[in-house]
């Protein structure tokens, strides 16, 4: 095809790129990052750093990325701040050193942010796609991410046409940007299968400063197979839902699902698959992982909705193969529809995310360790959890073979609050916290949750507080933090009257 | 009018009510709450006491409400539950020494949670009424809160129809409730004017077992008048507003209003109202206090969307005597409606609420005291901050003459995340937290923020925490607050390295 924009080398379109520009990264997890100009822009950050030239940028993007990535940009020390969700090691250690200033957002919320103003300006969308015409109609890979908005407020454009992903990618995006304040209507999405938008984004092809031609495979890497923990917490998530609609909290027809990324997410979609008293459901979320391409397949889930295909690379491969089949069955939408609160409350999803810890009294803390430490991120827990129908956490009861308890009294980073968490599942059952007071909720969650080399423990936690509405002691509300942190070991707590 | 229903004295109607039944009672803080039948219960309720029987109620509210509804029931130990929002003195005593058991919602979540199921049955809905048919049409006072839901949901209905107000208030309510999911549509308010329901609630008039005839005002206190610290945090709010329309970060036309209640919330209207460079604009909130009606007389406020009509007795006389000039600037929504998710970021509302404290990396706490104690509850705080365009946080900086710093290293309970802060403003200034990371959070709210006396103490909490991505340390997090609990005053807290 003839374009009327040039096609670059990754060197020459990162050379094209200053510092302290800002970037907008299309995609979403690894899937549908780019792979070929982050690596040559971070050769080109070290060439700079050697000869003594400051050389950072604001990186924005969907949520993770691949290592090509976050990973080339922060080992290059490239990245002055960024935003929002990540999951790469080096880029990880570096904000945990203070060298990176990152700030966590809703993903629901990034698009409006961009486009706000509050961020600054983006200087350039740097978006993988799977097709482009000379007319500047770009047709994304396996997710959208922000990329859309990315493509519509950057001055300037740059894309990885990837040749490993199939040509005919078209109608598996539905890109809709709703207006802004005071000019919004309502976001037009009332059943999981429905499409609102367009199937490629359109810009001016004069503000494509070029496209990079690639072959790359995504850089998901697949999941560690169930075990016995995550396979009984799935089966609980299942036998507490299939239960809600035996006694009529949920209708008989079901609610959409959108489930959190991980081990436990895929050993729980697995279990609602093979649970008979779950009938087939339809997913909206914002990752679709291996193990509902599985039940895409039988049928058991009728139709997903999505903001990326996170798949590992046989699954992908399968999905390729039977594109006509999925066709009708997928949709990847950007990920402030996806995550949308709007319609996560409108459609009254069940939403299944995976806590670091929580407290006796149910606040989760999804993102830090030990008060100080970033893990990855908020990502989208916040914007399904909040507007949920039915908001579930699931987490093994305890880490570290059982040196910390994920249970404890007071969580030492909050993301999701007493008012949003309904029920709480680890491997050893359910706590259905609606409708009960702190105490309430204390009691069960240690009767149904808390492992049971920890039960006294925390029992003897409420004791030493007494009554009162939280049975909280500031003395005492991070002891069994400070006993790993001291002693290695949340068994040696000593709590103080 | 003849009633195909009973007229009842408050004795008659209160001997209807059972132990452990669950009532639900209609209006939105003071505003539109029961006032005869409530009392009639406690009175009750003692006498079934002093018999030895027992007599506890479940109460499901829309907010607070009068000392006749919360303050008569807890005093009698008749609540056994309650939820959402308390202000009450003996109810708060109770719930606080866990004699009643208190959970907190999202007010937005309350109609939901009562159509779902997870809260039981609802035996009794008690409305206070303006007007009400023998067909069954109820028209409702100064205040909406659930009160719609509770009618069709309850077994039976009790009304007071208060003839202290006027008679004429049709058109001042818009109810409409939405379908539950998977039926559920756009809720369709696109702008703070739109109507889209009824006038008046509709039941079956066989539902209705009695009416109860009375003539009592509302029992809204008045608030204190605007103080120095008060006002020049109102200062501060416009003259940030002012400046987001001046960047362009705001449009010229501005957005609507949403505001707390209290004094604080009064001086920031009364400055946003005299401010030259807001102009006019429109709420869109759950609390209509008397500082709105002001700018409503005036013209700075344009049109009033609220829950309810909180206003001192002087000023609802007001309203009542000029009742055509304010029916075309004022409805009243139900708490789901004026709440709601969807409708606060599709209309982009600028939220100004109050916290109790907030951390050095804003995060919010505006429930509880010292991590143990109830003070009101969440309220509408969250349904607001989590969806605005912006979302600002108020604050004195001090409280009980300096010996608290209202601005934290950690706070004792969490309601709201940095994901959802965006600005904090205390009498000293504006911390503009949005895209920053929490080390530059934490040195802005220090400079712009916290009361000079503090800085240094704050500053050294940091220092002794180290380089992170959160500068927390979990055996220093609690300290000021242990040293007020241990020595009467945070500035005698010494950080532990």
């Amino acid at each position: 095809m003839k374009y009327p924009f040039p096609t670059l080398t990754a060197d020459e379109a990162a050379a094209l790129i200053n510092d302290k520009d800002t970037i907008g990264f299309g995609g979403f997890t690894a899937a549908g990052a780019c792979k070929v100009i982050p690596p040559a822009i971070a050769v080109r950050a070290k060439a700079e750093h050697a000869a003594g030239r400051p050389f950072k940028l604001g990186v924005i993007t969907g949520a993770s990325t691949g290592k090509s990535l976050d990973g080339a940009l922060a080992e290059a020390e490239a990245i002055a701040w960024r935003t929002p969700y990540q999951s790469d090691p080096t880029l990880r250690k570096s904000i945990n050193e203070g060298k990176t200033q990152f700030f966590d957002l809703h993903l629901s919320a990034v698009q409006p942010a961009v486009r706000s103003g509050v961020l600054g300006k983006v200087n350039w969308a740097i978006l993988e796609a799977s097709h482009v015409t000379a007319q500047g109609e770009i047709v994304l890979t396996t997710a959208v991410g922000c990329a859309n908005t990315f493509a519509r407020v950057a001055d300037k454009i740059l894309i990885e046409l990837n040749a490993h992903h199939p040509g005919d990618l078209m109608g598996f995006h539905d890109l809709f940007e709703p207006a802004d304040p005071p000019r919004r209507r309502a976001i037009p999405v009332y059943a999981p299968t429905d499409r609102i938008g367009a199937s490629f984004i359109k810009v001016n092809p004069a503000k494509i400063a070029g496209v990079v031609l690639t072959n790359c495979p995504d850089e998901s890497g697949g999941f560690d197979a169930p075990d016995e923990v995550t396979n009984r917490i799935g089966a609980n998530v299942a036998g507490f839902l299939a239960n809600e609609i035996k006694v009529g909290r949920l209708p008989e027809s079901f609610l959409p699902l959108q489930s959190g990324v991980g081990n436990i997410a895929n050993a729980v979609i697995g279990a609602l698959g093979s649970n008979p008293g779950i009938p087939p459901f339809m997913m909206y979320t914002e990752v679709l992982q291996d193990s509902v391409i599985n039940l895409l397949q039988s049928g058991k889930c009728a139709f997903a909705s999505s903001c990326s295909l996170t798949l590992s690379p046989d699954r992908l491969k399968e999905f390729y193969a039977n594109l006509e089949y999925f066709r009708s069955r997928v949709v990847l939408r950007p990920q402030e529809i996806s995550n949308s609160p709007e319609i996560v409350r409108r459609l009254g999803l069940i939403t299944i995310n995976t806590a670091i810890e929580v407290d006796l009294f149910g606040n989760v803390n999804s993102t830090h360790v030990m008060g100080r430490d970033l893990m990855n991120g908020i990502g989208g827990s916040g914007d399904f959890t909040r507007n949920a129908h039915v908001s579930i956490y699931t987490c093994p009861s305890v880490a570290k073979g059982g040196k910390i308890s994920t249970i404890v009294p007071f969580v030492t980073h909050l993301d999701h609050s007493e008012h949003s968490v309904q029920v709480v599942v680890t491997e050893h059952g359910v706590a259905d916290l609606r409708g009960k007071s702190p105490g309430e909720r204390a009691a069960l969650m240690i009767e149904k949750c808390v492992h049971p080399e920890y039960r006294d423990t925390l029992r003897a936690y409420l004791g030493a507080s007494g009554k009162g509405h939280v049975q909280q002691t500031l003395h005492n509300a991070f002891g069994m933090h400070l006993a790993f942190l001291e002693q290695g070991d949340m068994r040696k707590v000593k709590w103080r009257e």
